[in-house]
């Protein structure tokens, strides 16, 4: 398969279902809704909803309601990074070559989009027009995995060690738990979602947890690197800053080549997670290995 | 029946599911835990909860989940008010007769601490062991309810339509768009979800509709009211704090005795809404003479 075409022709999807879903920036609140696109539709990578995707296929079994699932994702990951580029927490000025929400609107209109983004996620999700079809049992299910993926102890927790570790002489498992939670809870709950809007076995989604918790490690590595070998044209924004702000990161213990070699290995045992699953779970084992050859 | 009693009871009940159902302070990340729980434990009058509770008795059968379920609206007020309070919306120093959240915590936590609450919601009503026995479709639509009174059509929108009429020579249909969506949707949410989870006609769910928007709007002008007649100590923060901001309330539209009247013609009619309910319907009569009758 061509992992760059199903990338394209899945970001479209998700880009064509969010620009649907999101309040046009005509409706008031105006200034509120034009926020929120400005950083939704900033063209992000689509990651997220797309594992979500590829795991549902990987089942191999019709998921109604898949889409807007995905997508309730991408919200959760903007709100995040906006709150994130924030002046209280990171004080960033780029994101994705673009400047930050706060930079444009202002620091309370980024915070409010931010949490409109957050609850629009599980507006999308519950909407009667949007599931149409999906098991309510399965339904509340994938709310749940969102709600805790999300929460003070999955992605917001992360954010809050990732910020006490600032300046602070920390050791490699302090880490690997802002990575665990800050990146990696989102994405496990990413296709966890969808395996289950599919229909998963437990078997079946003990294994899609795996790949996901090793994806979701080789991706922050993979960050990690980047933040350290990219351009600014490359990233949308200034590399190096990890060193400048004196964050300890995965270079900082092993090295570059070293970090690439933990990134690799943890591709590896993800597509070995996907052992049982067959030609369906070929994007997942192809996402697999475009975390770690990603130039952005 | 008494109504003091009733609120002081369900309060009681309400408080010691919110602090058995919140993370323990002592769970990492402990800062934000225990900052979480400074602003939702701060003795709140738990009004939203309460008319979940008492929406449901008004239909009068057993409504599985409910605690959580009126809980859930809770978390939702709280991380507003955290949110609210930071220095780049209304910059307030005390909120409930104590230090607001950011200035005990600092910025970065008190956002941090809003997005745990407002994600907390969903989880607690997503739960399996917390919302056991309630029918999934109901459950969903609880969801959904939460989802759009407190999004970016309903309480954020609120707060951004406020924000945005500060110093402004707003007129009375601005001043009542703000209201109907910063306090008024997540009223109306709370009502409805009660009455969901005890399983309401779409005839009884029109009137309790129609009543809580009737509250809501009593709720607010008396709110209004009382910030420019109550003192310190009732209010727990600082009073005339609208005059100062330059921002037009009820009073400045109707005097404070005029607004009075209003808030009191809505509660009138909010209780008429109520003529098919009989005697279970009792409390939420009683909670709507309350409205205009407190003194915080």
């Amino acid at each position: 398969m061509n992992i760059a075409e199903y990338l394209e022709q899945k970001r479209v999807e998700v880009d064509r279902f969010l620009d649907q879903a999101a309040p046009p920036a005509v409706l008031p609140p105006t200034t509120l809704h034009e926020g929120l696109r400005y950083s939704l539709m900033a063209g992000g990578k689509r990651i997220r909803p797309i594992l979500t995707i590829a795991a549902a296929e990987a089942i191999g079994a019709t998921a109604p309601g898949l889409i807007p699932v995905a997508c309730s994702l991408e919200l959760i990951h903007t709100y995040s990074l906006i709150h994130d580029d924030l002046p209280s927490m990171d004080n960033d000025d780029f994101r994705r070559g673009k400047p930050t929400n706060h930079k444009v609107y202002g620091e309370a209109m980024a915070i409010l989009a931010g949490d409109a983004l957050s609850t629009m996620a599980f507006d999308l999700i519950s909407r009667p027009d949007l599931m149409k079809g999906c098991d309510p049992v399965r339904q509340i299910r994938i709310i749940q995995e969102l709600a805790s993926g999300s929460g003070s102890m999955g992605m917001v927790g992360g954010q809050v060690f990732d910020i006490q570790a600032e300046h602070q002489d920390i050791d490699l498992s302090t880490l690997q738990n802002i990575h665990k939670h800050k990146t990696g809870m989102l994405i496990r709950a990413a296709v966890r979602m969808g395996a289950i809007a599919a229909g998963a076995t437990d078997r079946q989604l003990d294994d899609l947890t795996g790949y996901a918790e090793d994806i979701g490690l080789a991706f922050q590595i993979a960050d990690d690197v980047l933040n350290v070998t990219g351009t600014r044209e490359e990233l949308g924004k200034n590399p190096n800053t990890d060193a400048e702000r004196g964050k300890k990161t995965y270079p900082t213990f092993y090295g570059v080549d070293g970090a690439r070699k933990l990134a690799d290995d943890c591709v590896t045992r993800a597509i070995t997670r996907l052992s049982s699953f067959g030609p369906p779970a070929d994007p997942l084992r192809e996402i697999a290995r475009y975390i770690t050859a990603r130039k952005n």
